[in-house]
């Protein structure tokens, strides 16, 4: 075992599981890291009652990391499918953490790596990637039980122009989720942050709620499209439904956005609003057509930011860009979130939920919601590069785009 | 106007938006009832200084339920589709409310009432029909303005066995949202209601989301389903996965649901219980094999009730049941929701709003989520027959089920 | 009744209730008032079955606001307090709602109006006073039954400047309670208010808790102190520790406040701060002695602007300025209250609770909090001058000074 | 350091904490405890570039629950009081933890461990006692620095029986803060607790907030304290208040338990019903006069169960009972604190934060609200005993005595 094993309860939790399971350990050798940024490794001795004992045991500590000494390593077992969509039995189910398999000898890198996936093996057996139940084909060898399986749970942050941020960043940003904290601070570190992805062409996407209008942060986030500082953006139809109304009728759920009072009949605007832009075929050919003229979509489309919206159950209309099949709508969003590094996710449980599934650990995420719960819940992932933010998104917004408009404003003097 | 013009502060607004909109009035008669239960009357001359104003106040008005003085009452203004999916610019947008049209002279009530829809008149003009806005042809004839429409907003709530509840139920369950009530007497009057609903042969349909299950709800979900409690149930992939989770394996989430404990590699769990069932074919085919021996959705198929799973972009699998068209979804949720008389929402927000699109005016709605605002947004349609419950989902259906279990003794007593 | 009878439901209740009572009622007269602005009236003949239940219910219409017809009213019934801190058992409990008394026919204003008290006439029928149980005098004659006593429910909120606001405000400052809402346009709005008030050299009083310090508003409070924004604060041991140890220590709650990182040891500041602060003697003094040269009370001290610190079971220390003991803390709490124009309630519960108990109708209530049900506790007075907002208590801080910073700016320009 | 270095995080905080000083350290040894219940123990040996910061780096990790080699340590340093109610500038903090102080050699072990306390040694040098700052006289010998202070952060649960409980019971109380876990299972476990405190003659202490009542658990406590499951019970001015108003009137804040519903009038329910107490003279005078025959402090009066009713400055009356000098109130609080085995916290923030103030670590806390960050809030004390439930209080306790019924069922049966 070798990483943060203190820090993370690593070490802790597979001497736990040994015990757990039946099993018995020696600690051969443990090795202390000096400071928190170096890594501690320890060498653990694993006896067990029986084979089968000790293959559990030897396969629960792989997916915590454990590197299992090579000279006794087998390569991965692989089985087909039998059944199109249907793994085999005892499939390995993947995590967000890189992961390696071992295939004739050799260590092969996981591509695609996300959560809830398995892993299959090219015939050459020289590609290992991550596919999902439903698209397995009958005939993929897929990769079961824990032999010849390794991943590896270092902190994944890239760091910024090659500087390693300073360790109280870590700390800072890293605190556990309340609303009594100082979230000035934390606008202030999202937003450098949000400038160094920009100024070095990486690539920031962006799961907004449609909470974004209601709270008035649609105009402020419009401007971080406009600013290049939103590479992509995966939404639902009600984002795009209130973000639409609010560029064709000043309304957001019939409330107006400049006085604050709720429109006789503003209940209407949304679908209305709809209903134009299927009138003119899509979102795209409104702006053509000069129909449409602000707003985050506006800007997208402008900008060439290339969108997703995500059906549901509850959807009014819907848009004509409104993805209805979601199998679709999840290829669209794992295409787009591809090379994310950093995704900020904005009042939106439901779409946050299944980005978080579909990002791969080392990718920074800050989750912003009013209710800790959900902030819990997104910002959760036992990695030191989610961060959670309990605040209003309007002032967010808000304070977001006057920080970054005065690091702006500093580049150009 | 007519109807409980002063509880639900209707003649209020109507004669608010009359002046916004720069008209005035004259109350020319007002007649108060007698008893809450009884309604009042009045009758309102309105002004305006231009027939275009008029016609947006009489428009507004109708949408509050006025009914327009008929010896100046035209017919509806129909428009045709003239681009499949989208309605003509003025179309009159549908609420939960019952609603007639006027066409030819005669109103004709409007069939499958629900809100956000549009209306459409049959060639014959002899059908009126809500439908949405995709499925409109080139051709439709679509209801547009406010003439020749009127729509009623009295307490919709069907009396249990011909009685009317008394009184002090409908204050009592009509009390504002608080985590602060005795949910004991909720459960109690909730639990005579669908005791007396099942008793005539009535339609329950239950939404329940993931929470039930976590909560230790899902046998309790079960026997309601077993007892005949349920007709039709609504939900995601995610409580079927964590349904047949914990039939297979015994967790929810991975949690042991009678240790309350982590299994590790419990995470897995629910994708094994997906992969099973995809291996089955579907749900009732693992029933059928003997796979599937306990849980929510066996005693669903057992008993033959129906169900939908509709999908989700946060979805994993899915399971083979779970609809991840959304279009077909929300065809089949409305499908199953026709006829119903009491819906119970149960934790799970998304389908919740779904459905409560879907629902007219006049179905008992009971939404219980242990967050307030959740329960807030769910339960405020401006109807009397919508009940919030803030609480504990697990131990509501512990506590609804055992004193079902009593009111049935006491039936075969 | 006149009023606004149908705006805020009190013409349904006070029918409602006589019904509920017993009672019958016959509607002899309704004028509806033509604007929301003006106010309608309605006489209503109540007829019950025995003179009791009539008592009873002309007594809850009383307090409602009706007046009853004068040629029937009868002098309010006088008892005498027997034991002191004791009053006659049918006491008349006091409302947030200005209240007259009728004695020796002629009608008493009730001075000191608040909530949960009882009303007292001096010896020579001069004076009606509003007063607390622990307070009454053996001898002291106080108010029973319902005859002789009118209360008036009209909004209350003082116009700016002789302007009354616009209609719009109205209606958007009194929307309901959500966290989905512009909160940009509320500090919008409120800032002006406050420079209002404080332009016309009104009082505003803030009753702030510590989440305040904690998320960064220490220092914009201390502004708005600085600024002349603040001419009374009410708080408890906390406010003042935290702000305490923020200027003393630089931390809150051993959080660092520039840095957002938690520092070893600093769970003991407060602890420190209040030791300091007690070795000084007082604030004051250390104020005087050079030693606490910022921070929110060290501006109140600077300014002359009173503070009272109420004690609670959970204070550490306390400072040498916590009042111990509650009865003279509600004392002084009562005192800096009277005469305010506009109350701050910012993230503190318990003592905005305290607050509103001692608060007359009429005086401007601004609550934030980032709770929902703590918004929805506080705002709810069914009065018109309250305003919950739900938002994150250090941005809006941030914010509001912000405005003011450009509305100050305005004027000296 | 010896302990569950890895589990409780302690070893890397005490090697974190050595760096971020400007320390560096070497790990002389380190022996991993077999498994989870087993202590590590590591000999690290810690380098400093001056005596100060060794100093505070030795400090720190005294602090932590190091134990410095003996033969370096000295005598804790003693300082006098010089002016009452002040402590020397660099005084020990106390936490919740047990510590001793070395004095002429010997190790005293603290007497009344409390958090936020003092340290004082009387003039024999035997005796290290608790306090606090506001009961130092001058002349008191308090420790300062942090030489010759070991404090120990071991698991404090008592066991049940001489039985350690079960391995798995500890991970599962011990799980994170959520509404969605299975409420049951923590109810079972919780009832069984309680019955084995109360089989073995323990104390079980109930913090009750007003909640308990008005979500209709005031019967379910009544029962308890009647059952003799609590031998002291800590609230405030409003869980009595409302209390009596329900055994008097039958109403909560106005609400009829009965039938759920507001009775007119009702809000002065609670008034009335301490000016009826008031008029007795004391809560156990009406008892004895047969006026008060029901509820919570009826039967802690009947059992002779102690209780403290805290004021605060929202309390009306207030009731003859309640404590309005804080410094009193907390004394007796701590008073009934002493000796006792578990803490049941029923939606009381205020209450609950101020008895775990006074609570050493060791005693069992259960901690039960709706909110979630009330219940993380409460319960973070970073140990073992602490348990958070997020839930419905009054359908927690109505099944907490169902449960506990059926154990008394199977005692005498």
């Amino acid at each position: 075992l070798e990483g943060h094993l203190l820090d993370s309860g690593l070490l802790e939790r597979a001497l736990e599981l040994t015990v757990q399971s039946g099993g018995s350990f020696q600690v051969l050798h443990f090795k202390l890291g000096k400071q928190r940024q170096s890594t501690s490794s320890a060498a653990i001795k694993v006896s067990a009652p029986s084979g089968e004992v000790l293959d559990k045991i030897v396969g629960q500590m792989i997916e915590l990391g454990a590197v299992v000494d090579p000279r006794e390593e087998n390569d991965a077992e692989l089985k087909p499918v039998t059944q199109p969509g249907v793994a085999p039995d005892d499939f390995l189910a993947t995590t967000i953490y890189p992961t390696e398999i071992r295939v004739a000898g050799d260590w092969l890198p996981v591509r695609d790596q996300r959560m809830d996936g398995v892993v299959i093996v090219d015939e050459k057996r020289e590609v290992a990637r991550c596919t999902l139940l439903r698209e397995l084909q009958t005939g993929d060898r897929v990769v079961t039980g824990s032999q010849g399986v390794r991943s590896v749970r270092k902190p994944q942050l890239r760091t910024v122009r090659g500087r390693s941020p300073a360790e109280h960043e870590f700390a800072f940003m890293g605190a556990g989720v309340s609303s009594e904290r100082r979230v000035e601070l934390l606008v202030n570190q999202i937003s450098w942050e949000l400038h160094q992805v920009r100024g070095r062409g990486g690539k920031i996407v962006v799961v907004p709620g449609p909470v974004v209008i209601h709270t008035g942060g649609g105009e402020h986030l419009a401007w971080l499209v406009r600013e290049g500082y939103v590479q992509a953006l995966l939404g639902g139809n009600a984002i795009g439904a209130h973000d639409l109304e609010q560029a064709l009728m000043g309304t957001s759920l019939g409330v107006d956005l400049k006085l604050g009072t709720s429109v006789e009949g503003g209940h209407r605007h949304h679908l209305k609003a709809i209903n134009t832009i299927r009138g003119c075929g899509s979102i795209a050919k409104a702006v053509e057509q000069g129909i449409l003229t602000s707003g985050i979509l506006f800007e997208c489309v402008r900008k060439g930011v290339p969108f997703v919206l995500a059906g549901s159950i509850r959807d009014d209309g819907p848009l004509p860009e409104t993805q209805m099949d979601l199998i679709k709508a999840q290829q669209e969003y794992a295409w787009l979130l591809k090379g994310a590094d950093l995704i900020l996710m904005l009042s939106s449980m439901l779409h946050s939920i299944g980005v978080g599934n579909m990002t791969p650990a080392g990718v920074r995420l800050i989750c912003v919601d009013i209710n800790p719960a959900v902030v819990t819940k997104l910002s959760d992932r036992g990695s030191i590069e989610s961060v959670g933010v309990v605040t209003d998104v309007g002032l967010f917004l808000n304070l977001l785009t006057q920080r970054l408009g005065k690091l702006d404003q500093k580049d150009s003097a």
